[in-house]
C-alpha cells in the first residue's frame, strides 16, 4: 500500500475510547477524572499498559507526564510530541483530551504496524493537570522549564492539598525542574482535539486548522457590603453585596457580547457570605474570567470589565478587592505544521478551514519553545465539559487520518 | 416607694448582658449560638443558674423552652409569659434575643425585691430556635400544640442532623407533643426585643409599640441551564443558570422597592453546579424570601414575583423548579397589651409609636392561642444579625423599664 492510502483502525479507536470513558464515568453520562484523583491515576496506568502492549517505549517524567515512544533508529534523531490530556473537568466528555491520546496511540500503532521507517522518534505524551483542577498546564509548564519554585511553595496560597496530590502520584517536588527537555532534541508538538465550540459544525467542515489560541485573563472579585437582617432593613438602606455582584455579572456579559464580537466571559461561581437566606449579603466573591484572540482587544476587554466593575460597585454602595490571577496573550501557531497539516487534509479527502481556538491548551506552552500546533475536529451544538460533548465517529476518523499523515509528513524533516 | 416609681436595675441588667455575649463570641466582634450547638446548650446552661438564683422556680419542656417562674399564691393564678430567644444567627449580634430573655429575668428580680403580691404567675421563657438553625420557632410551636409529626419525621428530607441536636439536647421526638400548654392556664405573652430596623433610630423614639409582625414568604427556586465551554461556547448560544438568576436577583429587588414601598425582599446565596471558573453554569439555586405586613399585598408580591422569574427564565433560555418552602401572612397584635404598654411608655415617661415588626418573632406563634405582642427598642442605624448591632444603654434601660410596668399592669387582670 502507497504511503498515501495508509489509514488508521477506527474500531480500535473507538474501543480504546470506550474503554477510557469508563474511568470516571458519571451518572449522568458524563466522566470526572480530576488531575491527580483517583480516577486520573487509574487512566494513566491503564494507558501506560496500552502503550506497552502497542510495544511502544513507555515512561514518565518528573511532573508526571506520560510517554509512549515509537523509536527511530537514527542516531540524530529528535522526538515529535504528539500530545493532549487524560484529566477532565468535573462531568466533562469524552472526548476533550482523550482523543488527542487515544488517536496519537492509534497513529503509532499504524505506523509501527505498516513498519514505516523514520528519521524522528513519534513521542504520544499525556500532560498532567491541563484543565487546572490544582494548576493549569503543570506538565507541560514543567516540560518546557517554565514551572518556577514560587508556582509550587506554601507561601503566599496554601498548596497543601495539591502538594499531598503530586505526592501522592509520584511527583517529587524537589525534582520538578528535572522534567525539563532540552529543546534540541524535540522537533515539534502536534494536537489533535475536539473543537469545543460550534464553528466546525456550522460551517459544515470536518476538520479545522489552529491558526492561534485565544489569549485569557482571569480575575479574583471580591464584593465587600454589610451584613443585615432581612426583614428589617429598609431596601433603599442595605448595601447588598450580592446585588453588586449579580450585576456585574449582568453587565459584564452584555457590554462583551456588544462591544467585543469575537471575545468571550464567563462567570462560573459566586460565593457568599455570610449565606443564610435571612442576611442580606455582606460578601460575594467570584472568578472573573475572559478571553480574545487579539491582544490589544484583550487589553480593552480588561479596561472595560474594571470599569463596569467600578460602576457597579458604586451604584450598590459597596467596595472591592481586585486580585489578577492570569494574563496570557494570544499565541500564534507554527505556520509550518499548519502547511503539513493542510496537504495531510488533502491526502486524506479532509475538508477544512482555519480556526482560533477559544480554548487554552498545552500547545500553547510547548509552542514558546518548539514549533507547535492543533488539529480541531468538529462538536455537536459546540457542546464541551459537558456530559453531552460528541464528535461523529467520521469526524473522528478523519481527524486522526489528518494527524497520521500530518505526523508521517513532520517526521521525515530535520527541523520544523 | 410607690409602684409607679419601681424601676430595674440596668446595672445589674448590662452585667447579664454583657456576661452572656461572652458565650459564643466571634473574632469580628459578634457572636455565634446557634440552637442547639455547644454555646447554645451553655448559654441555657448559665440562664437556669441564674433564674435559680433569684430564687425563681427553674423548668424545661419537652421542646427545650426553659422558664423561670416568680409564683403567685392565688391557686387561680395564670402564667403571664415573657420571652425571647437565647440562640443567635452565625455571627450575630449581642442584643436579638438576649436582651429580652436577661430583661424579663431583671424585670421579676426586681418584682420579687420590691416584695409585690401579684395575682398570677410571673415566667421568663427562653424559646428553642427562634432563627430557625434547624426549624424556625421550634419552641414556642411546641409549647402552643403547632408542631405536627410531618415536622419532625425522616421521610421528605433527611432531619438526621436536626434529630441528633434535639437528641443530645435531651429533647425526644416521643414526647414533643407533651409540650403543648393548656390556654386556659396562659394570661398572654410580651416580649420585649430590638427592633432591627431603623425606623425608631430615625423617629428619634425610645420604645415601638408593636401593632402587628409582617408576613413572610420563602420559596427555593433553581434555574437550569446547560454547562459548556467558557472560552468555545458563542456569548449568544449559551444558556448559563448564573446569569437567570443573577438577572432575578436584581430585578426582585428593583420591582419591589418601586411597586412595594412597604414590602422586602432577599436573596441570601446562590449556590452554583459544577462551579468551576471555566465552565458556563448550568444550575443556579437561591432560596427568596420577601415580607409584607399587609396579606393581600404580600400575595401581589408574590404574583409579581412569580411573572419576573418566568421573564428571566424565558430570556436566558433555561428552565426553573419553584418550590414554595413558607406562606405566613401578617399576624395583628394584641390590642390590650399594646394599652398596657402605651400606659407604662407613659409611666415611665418614654416617647413611643406604633410599629410593625419586620422580623418574625415567636410572639407571631403565640398570637395564635393567647393574646400577644411586643416592645421594640431602637438599632442604632438599623443594624442586625451583624456583629454592630448596638442599643443604647439609655434605651435598653427604657425599653426595660416599660416592659416591668407592662408585666405590673398585665399581672393584675384575670383576663387580657
Amino acid at each position: 500500500m502507497p504511503q498515501s492510502q495508509l489509514h488508521i483502525n477506527l474500531e480500535r479507536l473507538q474501543a480504546d475510547i470506550e474503554y477510557l470513558a469508563k474511568i470516571g464515568a458519571t451518572e449522568q453520562g458524563g466522566i470526572t477524572r480530576l488531575a491527580l484523583s483517583n480516577n486520573d491515576l487509574a487512566a494513566r496506568a491503564w494507558f501506560a499498559n496500552r502503550c506497552q502492549e502497542v510495544g511502544l517505549w513507555t515512561h514518565d517524567d518528573e511532573v508526571g507526564n506520560q510517554s509512549g515512544t515509537l523509536k527511530s533508529t537514527n542516531p540524530n534523531a529528535k522526538s515529535l510530541l504528539i500530545g493532549s490530556h487524560l484529566d477532565t473537568v468535573p462531568n466533562g466528555g469524552r472526548f476533550d483530551g482523550a482523543l488527542g491520546i487515544l488517536a496519537g496511540l492509534e497513529c503509532l500503532r499504524t505506523i509501527k504496524e505498516s513498519e514505516i521507517s523514520l528519521p524522528n522518534h513519534l513521542e504520544v505524551i499525556d500532560f498532567t493537570d491541563e484543565e487546572g483542577t490544582w494548576f493549569s498546564f503543570f506538565g507541560s509548564m514543567g516540560l518546557t522549564g517554565m514551572l518556577k519554585p514560587d508556582h509550587l511553595n506554601d507561601t503566599q496560597t496554601d498548596n497543601a492539598g495539591f502538594r499531598a496530590a503530586l505526592f501522592r502520584a509520584g511527583i517529587r517536588l524537589k525534582e520538578v525542574e528535572r522534567a525539563k527537555r532540552d529543546t534540541n532534541n524535540l522537533l515539534g508538538y502536534i494536537e489533535l482535539h475536539i473543537e469545543q465550540g460550534d464553528r466546525l459544525d456550522e460551517a459544515k467542515a470536518d476538520v479545522g486548522i489552529v491558526t492561534h489560541i485565544v489569549g485569557r485573563a482571569t480575575y479574583n472579585l471580591t464584593f465587600f457590603g454589610e451584613a443585615s437582617h432581612s426583614g428589617t432593613t429598609r431596601m433603599n438602606t442595605r448595601r447588598d453585596a450580592l446585588q453588586g455582584a449579580s450585576a456585574f455579572i449582568l453587565v459584564a456579559h452584555q457590554t462583551i457580547s456588544e462591544d467585543f464580537p469575537e471575545g468571550v466571559v464567563n462567570c462560573g461561581n459566586v460565593q457568599v457570605i455570610p449565606g443564610a437566606f435571612n442576611v442580606v449579603p455582606s460578601q460575594a466573591s467570584l472568578r472573573m474570567e475572559f478571553r480574545h484572540p487579539d491582544k490589544v482587544e484583550l487589553d480593552k476587554m480588561k479596561t472595560s470589565l474594571l470599569q463596569l466593575l467600578d460602576q457597579c460597585v458604586q451604584d450598590y454602595g459597596l467596595t472591592v478587592r481586585v486580585e489578577p490571577i492570569l494574563h496570557r496573550p494570544a499565541e500564534l501557531l507554527s505556520g509550518v505544521i499548519n502547511q503539513a497539516v493542510a496537504e495531510a487534509c488533502q491526502t486524506v479527502k479532509a475538508n477544512c478551514m482555519e480556526v482560533v481556538s477559544y480554548a487554552g491548551h498545552d500547545a500553547q506552552i510547548l509552542n514558546q519553545v518548539i514549533p507547535a500546533s492543533m488539529i480541531f475536529v468538529p462538536s455537536v451544538n459546540g457542546l464541551s465539559h459537558n456530559p453531552n460533548e460528541y464528535t461523529s465517529w467520521e469526524h473522528i476518523e478523519k481527524g486522526a487520518n489528518v494527524l497520521l499523515h500530518t505526523i508521517l509528513n513532520l517526521a521525515q524533516k530535520d527541523t520544523l
